[in-house]
């Protein structure tokens, strides 16, 4: 049977590496700077915060006036409080309940171009938003001149908004990025390889295995993202680069130019592909063993005996799905022998069962990593599922919205995760799609199996963040990790300048060999005809 | 002052990690095939067999009876001899006569396209000759079958002799690979995207920032080998497959296909490039902290006083250079304050001064590692060069042939060696470059740098390495590493297939949308000449 145990199926030396250098304390003190994206986004950052707080840095955390997560006062960190105009948060939600509605129903392509526009324009305003703040702290003198005699060590920022890049480069910083996404796009596009022949777009919804019809649509994807950046997104940094800094700058040079990206991924979640000396895969480094359970919360799940239970939650940003949807998911927990614990925050069903406890707020990681846990019923956040990675739990999904079917797909592909999409979801569809997740053993197995590989690691993702976080400190960057590859214009990185100089040699040959032929024959001609003449 | 201590510059988190990582034992012992290359490659194999060993693992070899070096009986493992009709070593010694000479003199292009078909000619004469082995191998029902039964967890290879793979194919085993070399090229340029503009070819001589001209040149060494896997190499392997393989098999598929590659590489001494998950960087896994010397060499080098010594070797290959060279090498030696000891094998040159001690043998690693060293003298083989980055001793580089200039570029492209060619070589450049290295204080400086980068690895190269080799045994391969890149054909690979489909798509827009215009104009013209006649 699977081991529990924390890290369990561990060889000793990664037991030994687990077991020592999670509390190696640091040996001297950097000052950090962090430069943080709001959201979901702030729950990881605040991860790595929490640890380098541990090992003894002195860190100062740059917040927008109207965060809705990220707090002014912590014992952690110093803060810097920048005047926002207008609540990033405001723009998402509008977007959510316009997206979330458009999931319920299987739209025509037209109406999907639609969307897609629209979802990119949502963007755009939040990144000129952003900008507006960051105009902001340029122009407090008083401000940038306390951040430059403050004589930082390194920046930590998230470049899904590239604030915390420009101010690194003014700051003349060493950069750690704690990435997936960039401005337009996923991380890797922008400094690896990346051939679309088999690097599914994140959005496009395929896998590492495409059709030839998949990859046409692959690259029209793969140009949304190019166009969004060119046009939408880039300009308003542009702005910000002709204004403040001398020569101008270029968001896509420096998110290329930074020294580490911490990359909240790995190839047990993510699909192989080529990837770069100064990419450091951190997935999963926020799972830890599970903490016993609330007496209460135990109570119920030890209840459940030997059907054990179910964990239901669709992440933080869905209070509540549409009533005819919860109704149908509650008569469907109702029918089943186990138990159900479901993250709900909306009207209470009428169909709910005995079996079933609605909850606020639940213990999710230790809930995950209980024995008795048969299946998780989720909306595929990245946490959620990394979580449900690290302990080994099948996945029921029912993707919403953002990279969630993406990053459930790649469980499906698996076979550790069932997708249920909410345009097919009715009662019977998730009834059956749960009965599968619970009974068809390949799914556990399979999760279990990416558990064992997630966990079999020479060291721990946590503790190679660290390691890099402080080595850039130590070293001051890590200039030597990156490529000669972004001084490059693009024709020549892909060499199109020679293939066009070895081509036009070839032509010249050619061309040259068929002129002597010609010359020849008609001298031959020539002779031939003086020859017959006489 | 830079700390002579073991892995002197390290952080806590590291230091623990080497400290307790290293005598960890293996839980269960694992069955190993060895299928390894002969000359300097087996010096590294050697290693890995060493520390496998030591962890408990049964390993067995599979040499030729004409090895020279791989010896039938050892401590370590069990041997499998297979009769080769004639020693490689023949050819590698007629190949080296033949490109030492003309390494002393600037050859004209040419003559250099010359020496390099007789140098692949040599190669292609190589594999032919261990594609008869091989086949010997397969004909032997009775060792094929014993080699079934013996139920291997993995073949460990080194890939620039492909035997291993088609062993591991047939007996089907996970593989890992002690690589930097495959059949032909280099082994990066087989699995992980390489732009050629910023990626030389390794024998091009370029580093990662190269001129147009030199981009050109770089794409015509990457044709020559193309050239030499496609025609001289490929077809004595295709004929192996052919034979003994249903429905065969190809060798650059195989060499993909391989669960992890352990490469005898870094980025501290390599250019940045772009790598595979499956890539594992143990660059100077055989790298051990200096031991003390014997007495009377330590008498020796304490002699030198404040002057300190200079190490000179030019490896195991090579017994001697030409007398006049080693007279000048000797005069400049003389002449200097400090004592030399000088690894050298010929007629002792009459110039030698008293300062300088000739040896048949010296205790190398120790005395890169001593505080009295200044300087190395060495070939550029990349055991040495790797030796002197762990120990921070600046390099003067006399290249002789195979990867030497390349490896030794790395380090003057880090300023951290100086480089003479052997055209260039008189006493007066001998002498200058020396004093170069001896009082230009960066050489040290930038070696030092490399060394403390070199040593800052979360762990160890060669726990990294067992980590690797004991996870394949555990989870019989890592096919999650690999990438589904190779089961396409090149032109889906570079999405060539799609860009044509578009280009098609675009170019029917265009001319559908030209034709209506033409019609609509007609009917225009028509019309109007129809009101015109009225």
């Amino acid at each position: 049977m699977y081991s529990r145990s924390p890290w369990g199926d561990l060889s000793f030396l990664s037991l030994v590496s687990f077991l020592l250098l999670l509390p190696a304390p640091s040996c001297h003190g950097g000052k950090v700077l962090v430069f943080p994206v709001d959201g979901s986004h702030w729950v990881n950052m605040k991860v790595l915060i929490e640890e380098l707080h541990a090992r003894g840095h002195t860190i100062t955390v740059v917040r927008p006036s109207t965060s809705w997560y990220i707090t002014e006062e912590s014992p952690l960190y110093t803060s810097i409080t920048i005047k926002e105009k207008e609540s990033l948060y405001s723009f998402f939600e509008a977007f959510l309940q316009k997206h979330f509605k458009a999931q319920q129903e299987v739209v025509s392509t037209l109406k999907f171009f639609q969307l897609t526009m629209e979802f990119l324009s949502m963007i755009e305003e939040a990144h000129i938003l952003a900008c507006d703040t960051l105009a902001r702290m340029f122009d407090d003198r008083k401000l940038m001149k306390s951040l430059q005699d403050a004589q930082y060590d390194m920046m930590l920022t998230d470049p899904a908004m590239a604030g915390g890049l420009l101010m690194a480069h003014y700051l003349k910083l060493p950069v750690v990025l704690n990435a997936r996404w960039i401005t337009s796009g996923e991380g890797h596009f922008a400094i690896a390889p990346s051939p679309l022949s088999y690097i599914p777009v994140p959005g496009s919804g395929f896998t590492d295995k495409m059709t030839f019809v998949q990859r046409v649509q692959n690259m029209l994807h793969y140009s949304i993202i190019v166009y969004q950046q060119r046009f939408m997104v880039g300009p308003s940094y542009d702005a910000i680069c002709a204004k403040y800094f001398e020569g101008g700058c270029d968001i896509i040079s420096l998110i290329q130019e930074a020294d580490i990206w911490l990359m909240r991924s790995d190839f047990v979640f993510d699909f192989p592909r080529p990837t770069m000396p100064n990419v450091i895969y951190m997935g999963g480094f926020q799972c830890k063993p599970a903490q016993p359970l609330p007496p209460d919360l135990e109570e119920f799940v030890q209840s459940a005996g030997e059907h054990g239970v179910i964990v239901m939650s669709l992440g933080t940003l869905v209070n509540a799905l549409p009533v005819d949807i919860t109704d149908q998911i509650a008569s469907v927990f109702a029918k089943l022998p186990q138990k159900v614990i479901w993250r709900h925050r909306g009207k209470r069903p009428s169909t709910l069962g005995n079996n079933t406890l609605l909850v606020d707020w639940m213990p999710q990681k230790d809930l995950l990593g209980h024995p008795q846990t048969r299946a998780f019923v989720a909306h595929g956040g990245t946490n959620g599922v990394q979580e449900a990675i690290y302990h080994g739990t099948p996945v029921l999904g029912i993707p919403l919205f953002f990279d969630q079917y993406d990053n459930l797909l790649r469980l499906q592909e698996r076979g550790a995760a069932k997708i249920l999409e909410l345009a097919m979801f009715n009662g019977p569809n998730f009834q059956q799609a749960l009965n599968q997740v619970l009974t068809h053993a390949p799914y556990r197995e399979n999760m279990q199996r990416l558990s064992r590989l997630h966990r079999d690691q020479p060291i721990k993702p946590m503790d190679k963040a660290l390691f890099w976080l402080e080595f850039v400190m130590r070293h001051k960057g890590a200039s030597h990790l990156r490529t000669s590859a972004n001084r490059m214009p693009w024709y020549s990185y892909h060499s199109v300048d020679v293939l066009l100089l070895l081509l036009a040699a070839g032509g010249g040959v050619l061309l040259f060999t068929g002129l002597l032929i010609r010359i020849l024959w008609r001298t031959c001609r020539k002779n031939r005809n003086k020859t017959k003449q006489h």
